[in-house]
């Protein structure tokens, strides 16, 4: 089975927005283990639309469009799909009760007039509510040939398609899929690879998929089978046996959960509170473990200490050290993390001292070099790293290393 | 003359990443006066990228490939370009030499015999050095028709396209091409169109497109003359009315200029530093000053003060306070605030408390309410702010609010 994706926008052609939407739905098709070859972006422009529809329908058997469902004359993609699939437009009294009762709820006035024009619906659609925002979502089928037409803000679209559209592709699959994601931290995508090798090599149920993101490797699993249950029987041992050769560089299994998430849940789960101490970070590190909620049960507080007086001030650095060994040094990031403990009076203290550049590099102490020091009752890890990109990419990685560092020394000496 | 982009890679078909490519290179587009009605995404597989490339040589005076220039087997893009637009491919010897030393000042080891491949050029191609990677970047010219082929890593075809694509472009154009970005903190949307309702509805020549971002909006100028001089005359006035009009809220009216730069940038200017205190942030503008090249200049630092202990110890504020008026309360934050210049030692300090969600909302204090103060020299601006939006919305809203505070008082009151 396959699956193109058509995104309708003039603000994607005028390079206004990013496209989220074709990572997601490309993603998400991926790991319902359909092909896709095309993905298409095109304007609100009746003829040009129709063109590409037609191409669509004609060499993939699922085209799913995002955009253009909306009340303004602009919006044409309910049409242009209707006519190119000979369907007829209808009024969806469901939908007008549903238009009726978001504006009642949200937006408390009357209606315009031209806001029922995302009432009429293809004859035969099935129609997916829109449980945040105004136009419903549609499925069309016709000959073999299926078009999704989804709203194109991303606040509607993600939970219209896990809640409505998933359930439907699943079903069309005739296989059953089961798909399972492991989350790496510690090694590089070719690492991971070489310790896969003979399982990727001879991968063909289960298909191994792996994803390089910063400081993170994921890899998705996905096996079919005449069942669900088939499937999962499929991808036990192989999930088994990557876990196994892994071992803690795997931070989940869960599709949702970030590299925070898990450190927050770990802390929580071992009833540990934890501060930050960073330099070179600048409050990232902070920023990305409050970012999760009910952080607060866990995250004390964090000093951002950029300047040598600060990191002797709030943290007890020793003026000694700093002169002897310099601010960005193996013992400065232990005095930084030992001090942060003491001062915030948390389990756990992760600093973090590197050179993000562009300046301040020296033959010694390039930049990149980032020491980062986490201590956990009394006891202190410390590493170096040499990282390579500029000063957004080192500040990223350095950040997803001392989470990583957090949840390795939790897991080890607590 | 019309633009079209094809993007070449499986990774974008599976979804691994997003195609922030293609914004920026539609952004470009747009700015140059090129109308774009299509985007392309395909994978690397010959018979699809050469239908792909043939259609878009069809309907468009210029393609712009990205993706697929590397020394792997599967990178085509060169080979399909060529075939499609009937050149030879053959060996450049610049090229060539250009690959070399970048092996040496960069790899350190001897080239494999297949990176070659990249050294081979469609004959009569324009060649684009890539100073920031192995493959470099062609335009091809034919029958009225170009193909300019950049390769896909952003840090590379970011840098080429500014220094080399650009500079070849405008040339093209046969009308010289002026364009002026105008950034705004302060007012939303509607409001700037409002605002300049009158200029938007008659504009032709200059043209005025917004662009909505979080608690930004960006208005591009953009006109057309038989010379730049002619073009600048006719951009002029108008940027002079809405600059006028628009006042203190204009941080920039430079394209690379972020709201952060600025904020550093004034800061040096005045000769002042500043600390950050925060709560619902979690560091992210200390985060964000820290990720301007040169902050150490300015930012001394910053603490995040999520429990009351923290922001008691750390920034003095009363405990009477925190029980009188709340952790999110004008009060506290005027009290975070001020303790943050007294702690720190630094001019200014700006504080940030308030309610991310999803949970910890009341009647009173819903979701959404955030406060900050900056205080600058004794004297205390506060701010009230009711944003919407999940928790990261909420809290990169606070965050750029902040920010603009600082600026604004720095602008006011110094």
């Amino acid at each position: 089975m396959t699956a193109e994706l058509i995104s309708v926008g003039t603000e994607l052609l005028m390079g206004n927005i990013v496209n989220g939407n074709a990572q997601f739905l490309a993603e998400q098709c991926a790991a319902l283990g359909f092909g896709m070859y095309y993905q298409v972006t095109v304007g609100d422009n009746y003829g040009r639309m129709k063109a590409v529809i037609e191409t669509a329908l004609e060499r993939s058997d699922i085209v799913i469009l995002t955009g253009g469902l909306g009340p303004t004359e602009d919006d044409l993609t309910k049409e242009v799909c209707a006519e190119a699939m000979g369907m007829k437009l209808v009024e969806d009294t469901h939908t007008r009760e549903h238009l009726k009762s978001f504006f009642e709820n949200n937006i408390y006035k009357e209606i315009p007039e031209n806001n029922w024009k995302m009432a009429v619906v293809p004859e035969g659609a099935f129609v997916l509510d829109n449980g945040n925002g105004m136009a419903p979502g549609l499925i069309l089928e016709k000959e073999g040939k299926t078009a999704i037409l989804l709203p194109g803000p991303p606040g509607e679209l993600y939970p219209m398609f896990r809640q409505q559209v998933l359930p439907y592709l699943q079903k069309r699959q005739q296989q059953a899929l089961v798909s399972r994601m492991v989350k790496i931290c510690g090694y590089g995508e070719s690492q991971v690879e070489d310790m896969l090798l003979d399982l990727i090599d001879k991968q063909t149920n289960p298909t191994i998929a792996t994803y390089a993101k910063t400081a993170q490797v994921d890899l998705r699993l996905t096996a079919r089978g005449e069942d669900e249950k088939e499937a999962e029987a499929l991808i036990a041992p192989v999930l088994h046996e990557i876990m196994k050769r892994l071992g803690n560089a795997v931070f989940t299994t869960d599709e949702y959960v970030t590299l925070e998430m898990a450190v927050v849940e770990l802390l929580k789960k071992k009833g540990l509170t934890i501060s930050t101490a960073e330099s070179c970070t600048g409050g990232m590190t902070a920023a990305k473990l409050v970012n999760v909620p009910g952080a607060s049960n866990v995250f004390m507080e964090g000093v951002v200490t950029y300047s040598n007086e600060a990191k002797m001030r709030l943290l007890g650095v020793r003026q000694e050290t700093l002169e002897t060994f310099g601010a960005v040094s193996r013992e400065t990031a232990q005095e930084m993390a030992e001090g942060g403990v003491k001062m915030s009076g948390s389990d756990i203290c992760v600093a973090i001292t590197g050179l993000a550049g562009p300046g301040g590099g020296t033959d010694k102490k390039p930049v990149g070099l980032v020491f980062m020091a986490c201590c956990l009752k009394g006891r202190t890890e410390i590493r170096e790293y040499h990282f390579k990109g500029n000063r957004d990419k080192i500040r990223e990685q350095s950040m997803m290393k001392a989470l990583d560092l957090v949840r390795l020394c939790v897991l080890e000496h607590s």
